[in-house]
C-alpha cells in the first residue's frame, strides 16, 4: 500500500546545509525560524497561538535512500535505525518539537528548529506532553552515549 | 507537490471501532497491543528495546477528508484543526507515544496504545523528552477545558 501526502506549508530556517545543524531542538536553542502554512489550510490556524510548543511533521527532502543499521550523530556505534531519528528512513518524516512565539497571519514564528531551509511541512499539532501519561523513562544507547544533543552536530553522514 | 509513503508495519489493538475508544494514550493506560514490523525492516529494531517509550507515526486510516475548524473530543467549542490531534487532517499523519514492554523478532508488545486494529505504521523514532528542550508549556484552549485525555473516549464525530 502507498499513501500520498501533500505538502501544506514550508519551513524557513538559517540552515541552508545539513553540515554544522543542530541534531535536536535543544541544540537550536534561540534559533529562530517561520513556518509558512500554505493560504488554502490558514483558517485551522485558529487557537494555536494559545499553545507555547507544536509539533511540527515535516519531509526530510534532503535524504534519499536509507539503511537499517546506522551510526548516529550522537554516538560511535551503530544502532538499528528506528532506535534513532536519523533522516534517512523508509518513510523520510521528520518531527520535532519547536517553541512558538506569535502566529501572524499564515506564518507561524518559531524557536529553536533544528530544521533545513526550505522543508516541507506535512501537518502541525499541539505539544502536550502531560497527556502521554508518560513516567520512568529509560533511553536506551543514548544513556551511555557522552554526547549530549545540545553539543551535537549534524555532518554530512546521511547526505 | 505530492509525496508517497509506504506503509511498513501494522498495528494491533483491541479497538475495533472508533467509538468509546481512548482519545490520547494517557487515557488508554494499561491497554496493551502490539506493533507487528513487516520482515524487511526488522534489522532497524535493533537497541530499540532500551527505550521504555516509542513514538508511533501511522496513517488515520479510517478517516477521510477535513474541515479546518472543528469541535474537538476534549471541548466543545470549534477550534482550528491545527490547534488540535484530530484525526481528519490534510495530511492522516497520526503520532503516539507509547509504552514498550518487550521487542520480539519483528513484534514490539506496547502499552497505552491510543488507535484502531489494523493501524497502517509508517515510522518509529525513541522517545527522549528532555531532548526537546522544552520549558514553561502554555496548552492553549485545553487549559479552560473542564474534561482531562484521560477520561475523554472518542465518539462518531470524525468518522
Amino acid at each position: 500500500m502507498k499513501i500520498e501526502f501533500k505538502q501544506i506549508g514550508v519551513i524557513h530556517t538559517p540552515f541552508i546545509r545539513l553540515e554544522g545543524m543542530p541534531v535536536q531542538p535543544a541544540g537550536a536553542g534561540g534559533v529562530s525560524g517561520t513556518v509558512e502554512i500554505f493560504g488554502e489550510y490558514r483558517e485551522g490556524l485558529k487557537d494555536l497561538d494559545g499553545f507555547s510548543h507544536v509539533i511540527l511533521l515535516y519531509y526530510f527532502h534532503r535524504s534519499q535512500g536509507f539503511d537499517l543499521s546506522i551510526i548516529p550523530f550522537m554516538d560511535t556505534e551503530p544502532h538499528g535505525l528506528f532506535a534513532t531519528r536519523a533522516p534517512r528512513r523508509p518513510n523520510q518524516i521528520g518531527m520535532s518539537v519547536v517553541q512558538l512565539d506569535m502566529v501572524e497571519d499564515a506564518i507561524l514564528h518559531v524557536r529553536n528548529v533544528d530544521v533545513l531551509d526550505g522543508t516541507p511541512l506535512f501537518d502541525i499539532k499541539p505539544y502536550f506532553p502531560e497527556f502521554e501519561g508518560v513516567t520512568g523513562i529509560r533511553y536506551g544507547w543514548l544513556e551511555k552515549s557522552g554526547k549530549t544533543a545540545r553539543e551535537t552536530k549534524a555532518d554530512d553522514r546521511f547526505k
